[in-house]
């Protein structure tokens, strides 16, 4: 299925999407953040279609989002490692997590507990403001046009 | 198309995709997430076909993620908010928008820009530590099994 390309849109969420929208694209990386994934395992652990994940990963590779490292000379084999652009997908993946943590965990609770190492601190990491730490929502933000492109219609809040 | 289910999945990630996964989903949040959202001006904005955007709002409204709420009674037409259950998705949006900020942004730079009112402090929120308050990124956090269900062999370093 050829989707609707969304790259067109001046706004980075959309852009965003473009590259890492998909179900099985954000499994592959929730995969490949416990470290490199090899395609038998992940077939084999998301049940994907081979031809599906084939070209999953090819995009993720093209994006730049992952990189295909061979590990095994004869016969060749390849694994797929998060790039830098791939790791900052950390807060997406995370928030996705807590989400279904609290809203979609069966009777045996979250499935998974973060621990900070630096502290020793239990849960999963908060959305924070970057200057005065505070955990934050939407009702604490306002969202405003960075520069002219949306004219001079002034802030509105996100909420 | 039917896709795959993913709510046997034991993970709070992939249970959390059964509910949002899904370019136009994702757009339609980041649209409610500035306020109420109608049906008309969301087929607009989206250029979405009427047939997906009506499964993807009932989708969401039956999973709680949006209300719908009748604004006019002469003709009868509704808009959607967004619940308590959709606000907690804020992290997810917020997560996507600094992510194509960083890696997808066109020449004008980033398209919208967050402030704190709060504090005053401007840019988009910070995956922080819910203890120390630091910013942390995969290689700070390590994450264990909670609880029996996946036996006793340790934790791993999410990275």
């Amino acid at each position: 299925m050829r989707r609707t390309s969304f790259a067109h849109m001046d706004c980075s969420i959309a852009r965003s999407l473009e590259v890492v929208g998909g179900w099985w694209t954000l499994l592959i990386l929730r995969d490949a953040f416990a470290g490199p994934v090899r395609f038998e395992e992940l077939q084999r652990d998301l049940g994907i279609a081979r031809t599906v994940l084939t070209e999953r990963l090819q995009r993720l590779v093209d994006h730049g989002v992952l990189e295909r490292k061979q590990y095994c000379q004869h016969p060749p084999r390849f694994e797929y490692h998060l790039s830098e652009k791939g790791h900052d997908l950390y807060p997406v993946i995370v928030g996705l997590m807590r989400w279904g943590d609290k809203w979609a965990a069966g009777e045996g609770g979250p499935p998974v507990v973060l621990t900070h190492t630096a502290c020793g601190g239990e849960g999963h990491p908060v959305l924070a403001c970057r200057h005065c730490g505070r955990e934050v929502g939407p009702p604490d933000m306002v969202a405003a046009p960075n520069g002219p492109r949306f004219g001079t219609n002034g802030t509105r809040r996100v909420s």
